[in-house]
């Protein structure tokens, strides 16, 4: 098995995590969230989204939030659906803005409500933008391996489209299984079809645990050279917009195979599973991820 | 990635699964759970042991449970802790005994109660015995990788301890990681020490989810040509002397990931699922794998 030195981690609890619950999540809670997620020692995190308040009301206090946060070690990121998210966001001091485009067309209907070739034009004008005002960016590509309305996704329109995507200025590129469908092969192939054309330092895998394949996919995504892995404390989120989805792989889970296999990842796992463990007795419920709960028991 | 055309799963959940309810579950659940199994394509089963009633009272009615199977297509297997419980297994037409031995001193004296040494004796007495009554025979080794009381297990006493008892004319020898500690290097090194003494045909894998790494251990020790894989429906289990272990690997996890693969088990992921939503909707709780949970909110 081929493992790399270090692995950098992006934690997407506050925003992907969060973004599922029926009740909003209040500010102070979330605050506490990424205070605790940064002092255990997560390298990246994606603390919230610029969209609107009406259809993501889980989502309505980012402004606030990014407005009042102290200085982490993390770097930051928020995900923005617009040029209209993308101006809220420079108004922002946030390092870095995620955008994101589905690899199908059904998706990208349902989801942003245009076609994906719409999409790729909007998003060139996002990124461009946002690069000019000095921001990092960062793609992520929903149903880079399965779509929940096309099924099985083709490598190569995924590939496609993220050489698209990057040559409009974005720094890394997200391959997500958003419905948490994938197999190891799958999150190969995707990979090796997308690194092509883009170098696999750009490349991200993010996958959800729909089908208790999470952590073997994000094995697999490491053993392809891509080194950037996101994961949501307390196994916290799932998708309203994607039939089926389940939790995000839980960072514990992944901290505690990377410890063991010797793998650097700057996160302290107990204090990472003490973050979890406020969150979700905040939710009123146990966290999803195995590590979390052995913890807990003991 | 390397992975086998074809792997073995060896059916857990009556035996090391229903052993560690606190409620003994009743023979017509244990017997319409084995033929559920059995319908959905398992191959190999551990139905129960003949243990001690007054230690393990879940299994007090293995002989009732053998006497009145039907025919199944699975080949079935029995726990047997000694030489009286393989006196009960004899009297039954069980095919397969299963005996145990464990890799570390503290484990064994704690668990059955002798030293290795002397654990090792007796097995080469009960092998034997098994054996020259026709039956085919399997050591599950347990703490192959890490022990409750002593921490990680050195692969070469894995190793030295394999050989002997195979030596005594096991058919097969199970590494079997107890309490869930082990990371995908574990298995990995576990299984190479051992490969030394033991062909590869004759290992098979055992692992439980207690930190949430039991499929990418599976996984691991498939791409080290060990194709025969414990698991248990439901993820059901855990180890009531071993503290801190969960469940096992839950059978519908391992089976989605597989059928992902291209790899046969002969198991229907639909019909395997359905035995257990109702094993752990008479236990009153849900299944803890995740493919179960998924396919259980369509």
């Amino acid at each position: 098995m081929r493992t790399p030195a270090e692995v950098t981690i992006v934690e997407v609890g506050p925003r992907d995590g969060l973004q599922n619950e029926r009740q909003p999540v209040p500010l102070a809670a979330k605050r506490a969230l990424i205070e605790a997620l940064d002092a255990a020692g997560v390298p990246r995190m994606e603390v919230g989204a610029f969209v609107s308040p009406k259809w993501v009301p889980q989502m309505a206090d980012t402004a606030a939030l990014v407005g009042e946060l102290p200085r982490l070690r993390a770097r930051a990121s928020v995900l923005v659906p617009n040029a209209k998210g993308l101006e809220a966001a420079l108004a922002s001091a946030v390092p870095e803005i995620v955008v994101f485009a589905a690899a199908t067309e059904t998706f990208s209907k349902k989801n942003i409500n245009c076609s994906v070739t719409e999409a790729t034009a909007r998003l060139t004008e996002v990124i461009g933008e946002a690069k000019r005002h000095g921001r990092t960016v960062r793609v992520d590509i929903s149903c880079a391996t399965h779509c929940p309305y096309e099924g099985p996704v083709a490598p190569g329109t995924v590939a496609q489209l993220s050489e698209s995507l990057m040559a409009a200025g974005s720094n890394e590129l997200a391959l997500c299984d958003t419905i948490g469908k994938a197999t190891p092969n799958n999150v190969r192939d995707v990979i090796e079809a997308t690194a092509v054309g883009v170098p696999r330092a750009e490349l991200a895998w993010h996958g959800h645990d729909t089908y208790g394949q999470a952590l073997v996919n994000a094995l697999a995504a490491l053993e392809c050279d891509v080194t950037v892995i996101d994961s949501a404390v307390a196994g916290l989120g799932g998708c309203p917009f994607a039939p089926g989805a389940a939790g995000n792989l839980a960072t514990e889970d992944l901290v505690y195979l990377l410890d063991g296999l010797g793998v650097r990842t700057g996160i302290d796992l107990g204090a990472l599973a003490a973050a979890g463990a406020q969150i979700t007795e905040l939710l009123g419920r146990e966290p999803a991820g195995r590590v979390a709960r052995a913890l807990g028991r003991h």
